[in-house]
C-alpha cells in the first residue's frame, strides 16, 4: 500500500475550501475587468535563465529548478511579474500598449513552511505595461482598493512610497529600514550600525528621522491628487517613507494594502518597475503592478467572517432520493426535469437498502449540506406528488414538481 | 539580454485565448455543478511514489520527476485520477460517500510535441467515488453529454464498452485491438499475430469478429436503460466492443465521447476503475469518471465556430479618452462613475499628445476591440455632455453620461 500523503507546504483543497477560493477569484476577476485588465496565462515551467537573477540571492535559492528529460535547465514559476516581462518582450509586436493584464496562477517557493506560508500558493496580479504616467500608478491603487472593498473589507489603508525617497542608500540599507514596522526603531538602527551603513546608533536614528520627515515626492503628490479625483478619501492612503517591500526591481512607486481589522501583515503589495522588462526586450518598457496575497486574503476573510454564509452549503440545491429499485425511474426523471430547469440536482447514487432506504440518503444530504431533499415513495407516485424536506428549517411538505420548482426559483432570485 | 522564449510544448495564453479558455471552464463548471459535482484542487507536486507505476511504463517515462531542495523525490501531476485516489484514501473519514468531485487543473507530460499535443495542458475531470452502481456509470455519461451540448456541440456519440468484454485477453492484446478504428482490421490482425496473441492473421480476424458480434454485458444493458430513462436518445450511445482506451486501471465501463462534426479523435474519455483507490486506501473503493480533453475541445470549438462572437471583443465596454491634461480630471470622474454602474471602463493611460490627442487613443480602442469610446473635449465640458463613438457601427453621437449609461445597460440585458 502506498501512503496517501502530501508534501510539506503543498495542500489539497476539498470542496468547501475550493468553493471559497473560487468565490474570491470570481470577485477579483470582476473588479480587474471593470478596470480593463485582461487575463493572461503563462507556463508553469520556464527556461531557468528567464527566472534566475531577478529575485535576489534568496529567490534563486528558493526557486524550484531541475533538468527536464531533454536536459534543459528549467524552473517553476516563482512570481508572475518576471513571466509577464518575458511575455511583453516576446510579443511586443502583437500587444497593444498600454497592455493591462491580470494573472491568477500558482507559484512555487521552497520556503520554510509556517502558518500562512506555503510552498505552492496562488498569486493574483494586475499590471499595466508601457506607460510611466502617474495616472497609471494611481489606477493600480484604486483597483486594489476596489478589489478589497468588493470582498467586504473595511478600514483599508494604502501605504505608498517612492523608491527615490531612499536616494542613494544601498539596497541593504533599504531592506533593513523596511523592517521598521516589524522590528521597531531600536532594532533597525542596531542593524544599520552592524552593517556599517551608519557610524553609530544615533546616526541611524537621525537617518530614520530624516526619512520619516520626508514630505513626499512631486510624483507621489500627483498620484495622490489623482486618487482624490478618483473618489478615494484622503484618510485611506498614506505616504510611508520607510516602505520598501524587499524586492530588487522596484524603481518608482511602492504600494502596500492593509486593514486595521486584520493587522497581521499586508494584504497586497506592488510597485513600479521600469527596468525589468528591458532585461528581455533590450529597450526600456515601463510597468507598474500589484500582487494580491491570495492565502492571506482568504485567511483574513475567514477571521472577519466575510464569506457569504451559503458558501458553506453544497452547490447542489436538491437531492432526489431513491425509494426503491422500482421507483428509481421516477427519481431519474424528476432529477432530469429539475436540471433542465437549471436547478443543481443530485440523484442519490449509493446503495439502496430495502429496510429504511431513506435514512442513509438523508444523512448524505445533511453531511453535504444540500438544502432540499425530495422523496418519491409509493404514496407520492399514486398521488402524482413529491415530498420535499427542507433541511434548514427541518420541515416537510407534500407538493408537485411544478410548485416546488416555482418555490426554489423564487427563493433563488 | 535574456532571450524571451517559452519551452517546447509550453504555451502562453494572451487575453483572447485566455478568455476562450475561461469561457469553456465556466460552462463546464456550471454543468458539473448541475449534477452535484463539487470542486477539488490537488497540489502540482506529489511524492513520486504516489504517481509512478500507475500509468504503465510509458507514463513513468513521460512524467516530470526530480529531487526537490530537501532531496525528496517528487513528480508533477500527470493526470487527476491518481491524485483523486490519493485524496479519497487520505481523507476517507471526512468525505461523505458517494463523493462527487470535479477538477480542472494543468497536468504535465514530456511527450513528443505535435499539433494539438502539449507538455503542459489542462484536464477537466468528473468522478464519482464510493459506489459501483450502474446508475453512476450512466450519470457520468449523461453529464459528459450535457457538457458538450452546453458548449454547442451537435451530432455527439457516446461509445461505451465494458472491460469484461475482453475476457481474459492480455493487456497487450487489448491495447492493439483498441487501435482498430485508427489503423484498420488488417493492421490490427497483423500486430496481434506478430505479438503471438493469435496463431495466424485469420485467427486475428476471427477474434475481432467474435468481439464485434458481442451483444453487450448485462451491466451495460442496465446502463443503457438508465440512459434512456434520463432522456438520452438511443441513437446517441453505442456499444463499442473494441474500445479500450489504453489505460491500465479500468475495470468496468469504458467511455468515449466523439462528434462526427469534428472527427479527429475523441473529445472525452473515461471509465470505471474499482481497484485504483485501494492502492492507497488498503481497501477497495469503487469509482468511475471521465476526463474532458480541454485543448481538443477548444480546437473543435474553433473549427466549428462555437465560440460566441463577442468573446473576440475586449471585456472592456468603454474607453474614456483624455483630451488634454486640463480635462483629465473630468475623464477620471466619468470613468469612476461608469465603473460604479458596473460598466467595465478603461481610462486611456498612454501619453497624451498635444497635437491630435485622440488619434492614438482611438487606435488603441480599435486594436483592443473596445466597443465604445467616450470623448470629453472643451465643447463637451461647456455643454455638460459627452461624445460617444460606437466603433462597431462607426457612428458617433453627442449625449449625456446618464443617457449613455441607460443605452448600454439596455444593450447588455
Amino acid at each position: 500500500m502506498i501512503k496517501p500523503q502530501t508534501l510539506k507546504g503543498f495542500r489539497d483543497f476539498l470542496p468547501l475550501e475550493a468553493r471559497k477560493r473560487q468565490y474570491v477569484i470570481t470577485k477579483l476577476q470582476s473588479v480587474f475587468e471593470s478596470f480593463g485588465f485582461e487575463p493572461l496565462e503563462t507556463p508553469t515551467l520556464e527556461y531557468e535563465e528567464v527566472l534566475t537573477d531577478k529575485y535576489g540571492e534568496e529567490g534563486d535559492q528558493l526557486m524550484y529548478r531541475f533538468e527536464d528529460n531533454g536536459k534543459r535547465k528549467v524552473a517553476m514559476r516563482y512570481d508572475q511579474t518576471v513571466p509577464l516581462a518575458r511575455v511583453v518582450a516576446q510579443y511586443q509586436n502583437e500587444l497593444s500598449m498600454p497592455f493591462k493584464r491580470y494573472q491568477i496562477q500558482p507559484v512555487w517557493r521552497a520556503e520554510n513552511t509556517q502558518k500562512g506560508r506555503y510552498r505552492e500558493f496562488v498569486q493574483c496580479d494586475i499590471d499595466t505595461v508601457g506607460t510611466d504616467s502617474a495616472l497609471t500608478d494611481a489606477e493600480i491603487i484604486v483597483a486594489a482598493l476596489r478589489t478589497y472593498q468588493s470582498l467586504g473589507f473595511k478600514n483599508l489603508t494604502i501605504l505608498v512610497n517612492d523608491r527615490s525617497v531612499f536616494g542613494n542608500l544601498p539596497v541593504d540599507a533599504i531592506i533593513t529600514i523596511d523592517k521598521l514596522k516589524k522590528i521597531g526603531e531600536e532594532a533597525v538602527c542596531k542593524q544599520l550600525f552592524e552593517k556599517a551603513i551608519v557610524g553609530s546608533i544615533a546616526d541611524g536614528k537621525k537617518l530614520l528621522h530624516e526619512l520619516t520627515q520626508h514630505r513626499g515626492t512631486p510624483r507621489l503628490i500627483e498620484v495622490f491628487k489623482t486618487l482624490k479625483e478618483s473618489g478615494i478619501q484622503e484618510s485611506v492612503f498614506r505616504f510611508s517613507p520607510t516602505l520598501a517591500r524587499g524586492l530588487d526591481y522596484y524603481t518608482g512607486a511602492i504600494i502596500e494594502v492593509e486593514t486595521s481589522d486584520y493587522p497581521y501583515g499586508s494584504l497586497a503589495g506592488g510597485g513600479r518597475y521600469d527596468n525589468l522588462i528591458g532585461m528581455f526586450a533590450g529597450r526600456q518598457i515601463p510597468a507598474v503592478g500589484i500582487s494580491f496575497g491570495f492565502d492571506r486574503t482568504i485567511e483574513a476573510m475567514e477571521a472577519l467572517n466575510l464569506f457569504p454564509a451559503n458558501l458553506a452549503n453544497s452547490s447542489t440545491k436538491v437531492l432526489i432520493t431513491i425509494f426503491s429499485e422500482e421507483l428509481k425511474e421516477k427519481a431519474i426523471k424528476t432529477a432530469t426535469k429539475l436540471r433542465e430547469e437549471k436547478i443543481n440536482t443530485e440523484l442519490y447514487l449509493g446503495e439502496i437498502k430495502e429496510k429504511n432506504p431513506l435514512e442513509k440518503q438523508l444523512k448524505y444530504a445533511d453531511q453535504k449540506r444540500i438544502p432540499y431533499v425530495v422523496i418519491i415513495g409509493p404514496e407520492e407516485v399514486t398521488s402524482n406528488s413529491i415530498t420535499v424536506k427542507d433541511l434548514q428549517t427541518r420541515t416537510q411538505e407534500k407538493t408537485t414538481v411544478e410548485d416546488f420548482l416555482r418555490k426554489i426559483k423564487k427563493h433563488e432570485s
